[in-house]
């Protein structure tokens, strides 16, 4: 399986990097995808290299997708192929995990309609605004949803997130059976 | 399982927190320790709380022991108690993985004598002076010992921790039954 994670610079590090390396431990390939190509930069001054331009990104390649926080979102939700990569995933029912403001990019898809999930607090009000149903935990799971707050919930962000990617592997291995 | 993880001051930021939320995630209780109370600050100004002093810790309380990269090994190294924490480690062939330049803390014990190991590059030949049999490579397993170069090399290193980690839990469950 392969893991597209949509990021911008002033990402959150520990919200890109984390999950980047932890889908890295468990074998797949993680394409970082941007505006533009070379590198974005974190809020605390990690380089990370873009793999791929939103334009050159086919969404059907990916098994999951990773929405950082940090301020990446504001600028991030502003690209109508983000959000349209956004929709893909959902309208596959592939798994989706955002953390912190992450959840912007799925409220500007129009993504989160009776959608429980979660995000960082200043963000509450705009998932309520756009339908979401929010909850103040350390991470939400509603189908192919996974949401958490903060880079204090990454541990239980992650086990969520690699419990979609062991599902979606099981079911890439039906498929090749098959 | 409880975790150890020992640093200070100017620690490699990714090298401490992606080891210490993947150790979480597995729902290890994880203690960082260093000189003082308070928190410490990294190369790129993530702030962690410090559980313990290197003092109030019993080595015996831990089955694994983490020593992340940076500058602040080159502090950590002249702890006389840090030095006898990771020869308790060795003694009791409990795991130590070290990234970076965490392996100078082992030199300083005189823990490297014949064994395998990798590390950041500018150390390399500090840790062949000490003995050590140095590998260029992403990650060395070296019985207890379990080494990595730098933050590319997180996935394998991770890969690799964890498995000393499901080793442990086998061997913890092992006794609880008997």
């Amino acid at each position: 399986m392969k893991a597209l994670i949509i990021s911008a610079d002033e990402f959150e590090d520990t919200e890109l990097l984390v999950p980047y390396y932890r889908l890295k431990e468990a074998g797949l390939e993680v394409v970082v995808s941007s505006m533009n190509r070379g590198t974005i930069t974190g809020l605390h001054g990690y380089q990370v290299a873009v793999d791929k331009t939103l334009e050159e990104v086919d969404s059907g390649d990916y098994g999951i997708l990773v929405l950082p926080g940090g301020k990446a979102p504001g600028s991030v939700r502003k690209q109508p192929k983000a959000l349209a990569i956004a929709r893909d995933f959902f309208t596959g029912n592939r798994p989706v995990a955002a953390i912190c403001h992450g959840p912007q990019i799925l409220a500007s898809a129009d993504l989160l309609k009776g959608r429980r999930l979660t995000c960082t607090a200043s963000v509450a009000e705009e998932v309520k605004a756009a339908g979401g149903l929010y909850e103040d935990r350390d991470v939400v799971v509603d189908g192919n949803l996974v949401t958490s707050r903060q880079p204090a919930d990454l541990p239980a962000f992650l086990r969520r997130m690699m419990e979609q990617v062991e599902a979606g592997t099981a079911v890439e291995a039906i498929v090749v059976i098959n």
